[in-house]
């Protein structure tokens, strides 16, 4: 929703969340430009583009609908990654399919890995992800060469309203991960969180804001630990 | 069991673990009564009323071997849904199936999704569970209208005895959601747990006691964190 | 690798993880020993005498394409474990198959479960595991009698080293659970705890120390809770 209600409406829910809401972008599209709007026939691209402007998402809105249609999509190909045994050439091949482009030859999975959207993921070279990770991606998540992701890692770049009657509503950011990052068992990175090059996110953590490079992040919620020797 | 010493283990046990034993209820039913005792045919809704008294089972007792079975035939149903790819449609129906009564037609369900028993599992309208949620519902799980559950959430309503020699032995208490309840990611609810209508349970929190109304809980153990603006 | 040089990395590595390096033991073996190396055919009971060595093992190097291969073969077994549905005899057999060696009648397993290898797990008397535990168990974990596993825990024995230009390279430590321990939901437990008789290690506690017999520790990262009376 582009409108200055809806940008309104985004700022004030991100600061009751205690997000800050400075980071709203600009007001290139709205819900009533995609699917079952004008754009009846939006594309995957222009989707995410749609995604990077930060909308504010009613709950039941076409929009919405058309997320757990495009869900649907992700989830026959994380059915078949999880369902059954594969090689490591074939789970990269079908990783590939799920995020809509190639991964390179040193990319390590171990299933299972669960998806909501897959196209707005992408990941750098001779990057490795243990079992059970989450990626709740349509606001994006980009992942940079040399990352090491533990078991059972979410990153959930959808937010809720905190208003209660507003509660369905959501509110989306991305999540960037430089390079050399390693994220260990049980983390959780929340929407809009930016980790630097080389950092650590220590086992259980849950990181709710952006993490200098360099560091070592742990705790619930996370703080810097230590500073990583160079 | 629920014999006078029965009610005492219990309560000692639940103090041990810092549980407090005054919720102990009634003394309608006994170990005795259900499975391999007199009631050899006990039917499921007898056995959640007698949960709902809150027994202290013995571990290798004909009840704990009869939970045994009851998650059996709940893991016929959740291999089911979580083995190959189904719509949203097909979701709605294997959960009803898994619960025992029918969900409504907004109800939404990203699988995996696991339980323990299933029956003792109840969601108002409108309610979302996202990726990996684990319901150990035989001291019984209540969702409320519009909740929202996040990715990997465990609800376990059974304790162990922290008495070593007694350790095995089992406590159960019913978890509770009220309305618009919305669960972030990686949490866990305890046993005996009543949640507030409209509280958000911040992601990775462990909660261990009652959240009031319109609040914002996080932390290991989990503590509010806000009130929610209304 | 076994080299002075290869021991210094390893105190320095684990050092800099807060990890203390004082438990490297001696040099019986290197990288080159295996796989790629002289030891082409070393047998699975040679890579875990290896692995009690703590040997510092590079990413890329012939052990580590050798762990991958193993993880595969793990999977395989796993994959069958979770893809459809088993009876709790069915269980037994099949992560008997895992782990290499029998589980006794009173095992009780909920799918799934994870491991990245198998073959360094052990397994006491009477020990049940709750759904979605994952076992990264190159380095060993030993599960005492009459242990009680919680949802979604894991057990990690492999640690990366912190400096950004060796963040590929690993260090593992075993895991070792006493008898009657209680692990909670969501529990991390890290490359090289121990943890002591009667123990419970609350829900959503990362543990990174040994853990006293007798104790209860939660949080993040776990801390000593209370003395369990006997």
């Amino acid at each position: 929703m582009r409108s200055k209600k809806g940008k309104r409406r985004y700022a004030e829910a991100a600061e009751s969340l205690g997000l800050g809401g400075k980071e709203w972008l600009s007001e290139k599209y709205s819900d009533k430009d995609f699917c079952g709007g004008r754009r009846k026939t939006m594309t995957t691209k222009e989707y995410i583009e749609y995604m990077k402007e930060r909308p504010y998402l009613e709950a039941g809105s076409e929009v919405h609908m058309c997320m757990h249609r495009a869900a649907e999509e992700a989830r026959r190909i994380t059915s078949q990654i999880n369902g059954t045994f594969h090689t490591a050439e074939e789970l990269r091949a079908l990783f590939s399919e799920l995020i809509g482009k190639p991964v390179d030859e040193n990319f390590g999975l171990f299933p299972p890995v669960y998806s909501d959207f897959g196209k707005n993921i992408s990941v750098g070279k001779r990057v490795f992800i243990n079992e059970g990770c989450c990626f709740q991606d349509q606001g994006g998540i980009e992942i940079g060469d040399d990352c090491l992701i533990g078991h059972q890692v979410v990153f959930a770049t959808i937010n809720h309203d905190a208003a209660p009657e507003k509660r369905g509503n959501m509110l989306s950011a991305p999540i960037r991960l430089g390079k050399r990052v390693w994220i260990g068992a049980h983390a959780t990175i929340l929407a809009g969180v930016t980790i630097g090059d080389n950092a650590i996110v220590a086992a259980g953590a849950v990181v709710t804001k952006d993490v200098p490079a360099d560091t070592i992040v742990g705790g619930v919620p996370a703080r810097v630990i230590k500073k990583i020797r160079k």
